[in-house]
């Protein structure tokens, strides 16, 4: 009765491997950042999360508290996106985003600060994108903002097919180190785009 | 005995304008910021404040709220500065800081952390600086990361001279529009640092 089907718990650890990893994936983006500090390739950093403060205690003798403690204070929806920094003195930007649906990444999960914020950026010479993870697949994607823009200025639809990241969208690679490494994509477009441009 | 002395209202008016100006570097670099991005100039902004969250309510029937409160936190030591962004691809970051010393700048106004965070970006090829005002003087200066790191690496004393800003920095320019034009300098920095190098 209590016979163990060797092939049901592997599927089952798969299984559970899949999720967690589905689950992680601004932990994969922080360990793949700090291999990218640590070989002298890049410096990409996640931004705080903005905060509005309403009720701070300032410190007195009387409460013996020796730093200000806030007391009351709520989260923003984000201006700008969670990760940014540079690689060889470019300006990099991105959003990092998972989705449990099989068939599409709704659009709700970018703000639209959020999207002007990538207007703005793309606007100055900046290189941006989405990162955006399909749990269901165990999928990555990088999509540049360009084609971000392309999608949602020709688009009505609140979501964005996972057929147009397999098109349009580069799947990145996972790996032991660095975990997801987008920033071979990166390098590979700086090549591409602005091997010659630049002065 | 009421008699007014046109000159001491005039003084008095001069000094409290003089304060004022004092106290509001962050806010002068923030229209600055504003109206290079009105005139499609760069694209910097300030970063959100790291706060350390200890406490939170999250949302329950009962209660009502519909947010997540955060009930306790703290701020954090900077890991980071406050200002980055971009100006034609390249990426920029900066620390502002205002003292009220007469000969020098006390480094403890700059974090270890903030030190490790612009010295990543001087390797990766970015451009970083100081803003520094001296409100005695109501001057303010661009002290390049590099020229900060030189001082740094070769002295013991625990801050800059104002000399030494007068002599490795550079005044920044108030104007009505915009108040602060750092980017003026960055812009001619740009031409002598990177015209020819960049491929």
């Amino acid at each position: 009765m209590n016979t163990i089907n060797p092939l049901r718990e592997i599927l089952k650890e798969k299984k559970t491997l899949h999720s967690n990893r589905g689950m992680n994936l601004e932990n994969d983006i922080n360990l793949s950042n700090q291999y990218y500090i640590d070989t002298n390739q890049a410096y990409i950093y996640k931004k705080p999360t903005p905060i509005k403060i309403v009720k701070v205690d300032y410190p007195t003798k009387i409460n013996k508290v020796n730093k200000i403690k806030i007391k009351e204070a709520y989260f923003e929806s984000p201006s700008t996106t969670d990760y940014n920094g540079l690689y060889s003195g470019k300006y990099i930007d991105f959003e990092a985003k998972e989705t449990n649906n099989k068939s599409y990444f709704p659009l709700e999960n970018i703000h639209l600060h959020q999207i002007k914020h990538l207007r703005n950026i793309l606007n100055n010479g900046g290189i941006c994108f989405l990162i955006v993870r399909f749990n269901e697949y165990n999928k990555t994607y990088l999509l540049f903002a360009s084609d971000f823009f392309n999608f949602i200025d020709n688009n009505e639809r609140k979501s964005i097919p996972y057929d147009y990241f397999k098109e349009k969208g580069y799947e990145i690679e996972e790996k032991f180190s660095p975990r997801l490494d987008y920033l071979k994509i990166i390098k590979k477009y700086m090549e591409v785009n602005y091997g010659k441009e630049e002065k």
